[in-house]
């Protein structure tokens, strides 16, 4: 205090007549790196906010209700409060879901504590930094200066409800108030509620579009949002049918680095090589240990913990040159699956054709990945001059920011007219990626990072998904121009005939049929 | 550590078999936190880290020597180590500077803690996270687990030198060793010299442009860089003339949110909210204050200490709505210049014609900025598909994520035919925005967010450009008609004299130039 004291009195003396003096050097906190710095988190600007809030909260909901494998039920409602300024409103945002809930004793800290959370784990899921839904209360808090509610229960005896507020500077909860009810309903989820400053119309489009292709993903979650204005949109499930609860998975050899070594080696019960690699790695068993130690000229029986700061960068290096680990298990991973992927097209876009693949698993930087494409073409979507693009990360849809994406990137530097396809064309183009850690290239989760050994995927997919829309192509070509060409014969032919006929003098009309079925090369009706 | 422990134990018996149970919920440091998401710091793949941990340390130096008004030396050397890996290398990255230097006793946290450094200011300068430095030590560490060396000397007797590595999980420095050396030579300066894994080969190209865009607006800096074949690239300096050195500055009352009005009211040493307002903000003297105090009926005298939540949250809004605050000072702000940044462009691209403009200072959330922009056409700028575009802030060039920055999204979106201008053309762009904070997307300071303040600054500024150079196109326009129009005047009027002079049987032919005069609309020469 005193020092923050002696800064401003400084001042007063002349603005910033000391900087010449020396460099002065502080600490700041997670929660003000980010309040400083919010444009990094997607709270870039009264529209954004707005939007980054709702999904935020609906993201952790999703994640909440999956991890107990209970089909989500997510009720959303942002109301109206009050002008802000002549561009921006303040709303209230509510958010209740059906999922896991929250320890009582965790919720001050899961909502008031930045880099606070359950998201750091190697497992798919939506959230990933632990950050969400905290910026979103923070952003609420600079805006409106109200404290955020946050009520729970685990579906035990009791429900616990939070008022509580962010120390920005020391990156605690200050919990306001706290209540217990009874639970006599057996309630089982999370509810928050927080003011926040906004412009909803601008950003009620990619709002809306947010829970569309939410809805189209996640085919087994009913979504309900209520708009200022009291409109009603709801996003029913088709199916109760849930994706297998994707598990924490080990670290794939070909993807540590010094600093997860090390870490394995300080917290390893195991004072052998073998047993070591065996327990701590994703897909190596005894055998491949063992192969592994041998290539290495490690003994089986060292010590991990004797290893020296060389051995362990030797360790590493060798980790990444072996030849016989196994790829990693896509069991951990819960992709959308090709069945689904279609069948959420189909329904979204009622094109005239679909294709889609789902690659094997990769691995990038040890983190196991699926990348999934699909390209669908005419019906009802629209002629642009460009490929309409749908972008989803672990069953999130990502909205803005498409230009750096990497997806875009290797759709922009494909070859397309040698698949017979041109941005021109009605067509749509999605990628799907699920990873246990989605490389976003920032915290608002916007895009997706360049990393080689995804773009390498997402290039294979899209390729797989081109050829077999290019044999659609070739084959819609080849049906259009016989299509033409019989045309010609049976519009010319009957004339012939009548021709034909009446130089002959005869009365009957000869049989055109089999003629025409002797030039037909395909079934034209084979479509 | 026993809880770590136990976590890998559970894990023995079978991997993830807990997770139904309960969440877990842990805490991580802001250095692991940027350690698991590298990519949001730009240290996306080998080829960006090696691009990346260079532009971090040389913005730092220049940054080091700019605070005292020095005109840079910097001497950057990248040397090979060895092989990595079939696509990456060991390099050893060496950064030397001649500017503030650190004082010892930061050294440690300066380079091994991240969140903890000298650019939490309200000011203009290129670094803004102060993580840059400690991501390319982090990055190092983690991929060869070498200990970083740093040594530096403010110019007293003394030069120290630290080796060290980070405890990312604690995000503590770990000081390995440390030496004091006598300073003979009164040298000044930092030094920074670790290893890294890398792909320099793919870096190559950015990391030259780098270099010689950030000569370009940085002329009285010296820079030099021997790469890893040994080749020597100098920037050597044309003038020694420093641009005045930004000041720290006061938050401006458009721009505060309440966190930030909280924050000075703790510290604030004035009890009275004339005294308040007139000390803490940017250019509000006491007529200023006491009109905004009548306008938004608070008492001049009342102590702001005794505020209640919502007359924070009423002051911060009141704040916005008066219209009589003064726009930002630009003192605190160091923008090119009309003359420099045209000097560059000139220099830099060789044009036919050039157009630059700076706007006035305007501000975002309470930050002042200033736009400067540019265009360039014909000369040596290359015909293409697209605009050429070059992206500054701070005097820092932005090479990557160029398609999400708010600089091209203003280009893409305007009516550049309006102007007589087409993206075919020989046209180069260029955008500088400086501000005391630039409101960057990625903390690997990339691109620019859609700021809607700074949207608009740059569409005005390029609208101005744009209006000069449409001037200058239907001129050229109007010239080249008009030498065309002479053109065949000058070929056919001799010959009609000719032919005239034959038909009359004269000798002499006509004065033909009286008459090519007369019917000149424009001087030709004029161009």
């Amino acid at each position: 205090m005193s020092r923050a004291y002696r800064k401003f009195d400084s001042r007063t003396k002349g603005v910033g007549g000391d900087w010449l003096a020396q460099t002065t050097f502080e600490e700041i906190s997670a929660a003000d790196f980010f309040y400083r710095n919010r444009d990094i988190a997607g709270f870039t600007n009264p529209s954004r906010a707005i939007f980054a809030a709702i999904r935020e909260l609906v993201e952790n909901s999703l994640d909440a209700a999956e991890s107990l494998k209970i089909p989500p039920d997510i009720y959303v409602r942002l109301s109206y409060e009050g002008e802000a300024s002549s561009e921006t409103q303040i709303y209230k945002l509510r958010v209740e879901d059906n999922g896991i809930g929250i320890q009582p004793r965790h919720i001050p800290s899961a909502f008031g504590q930045v880099l606070f959370g359950s998201k750091y784990k190697r497992k798919q899921q939506r959230g990933t930094f632990g950050l969400g839904g905290k910026m979103a209360i923070l952003y609420g808090q600079i805006t409106t200066h109200q404290p955020a509610t946050v009520t729970s229960s685990t579906g035990t005896a009791k429900i616990y409800s939070y008022r509580l507020m962010i120390d920005i500077q020391k990156n605690r909860p200050l919990i306001v108030d706290r209540k217990v009810l009874i639970n006599k309903e057996q309630w089982r989820g999370t509810l928050v509620e927080f003011t926040l400053e906004g412009d909803y119309l601008r950003a009620m489009p990619k709002i809306l579009d947010y829970f569309k292709q939410t809805a189209m993903v996640n085919p087994y979650a009913n979504l309900t949002f209520v708009d200022p204005k009291g409109r009603l949109y709801r996003f029913t499930r088709v199916t109760k049918e849930m994706p297998t609860p994707p598990k924490e998975t080990l670290p794939h050899p070909y993807g540590v680095d010094v600093e997860l070594l090390q870490r394995l080696i300080q917290v390893t019960p195991y004072n052998n090589m073998l047993e070591f690699l065996r327990n701590h790695f994703h897909r190596v068993g005894e055998i491949t240990a063992s192969k592994f130690l041998e290539f290495s000229s490690l003994s089986p029986s060292k010590n991990p913990k004797r290893l020296s700061h060389e051995e362990i960068v030797r360790l590493m290096h060798m980790l990444k040159k072996f030849k016989d680990f196994l790829p990693p298990d896509a069991s951990c991973l819960s992709p959308l699956g090709e069945e689904l992927l279609k069948a959420g097209i189909v329904k979204e876009l009622k094109p005239e054709f679909v294709v889609v693949h789902q690659r094997k698993p990769a691995t990038y930087a040890g983190h196991p990945f699926i990348v999934e494409a699909g390209i669908a073409y005419g019906g009802e979507i629209p002629k642009r001059d460009s490929f309409l693009i749908y972008r989803f990360a672990n069953r999130i849809p990502l909205l803005y920011d498409e230009a750096s994406d990497v997806s875009v990137k290797v759709i922009t530097a494909m070859n397309w007219r040698r698949y017979r396809v041109s941005p021109d064309m009605p067509i749509a183009i999605l990628v799907h990626i699920c990873s246990t850690k989605v490389p976003y290239k920032t915290v608002g989760k916007e895009f997706i990072a360049d990393r080689l050994e995804v773009r390498r995927e997402i290039a294979n997919a899209l390729r797989e998904v081109a050829r077999r829309i290019q044999h659609f192509m070739s084959k819609r070509e080849h049906v259009d121009r016989e299509r033409k060409r019989l045309g010609v014969f049976s519009k010319y032919l009957p004339k012939i005939a009548q021709f034909s006929m009446q130089l002959a003098g005869k009365k009957k009309l000869p049989d055109i049929e089999k003629l025409l079925v002797s030039v037909k090369k395909y079934g034209a009706e084979e479509t």
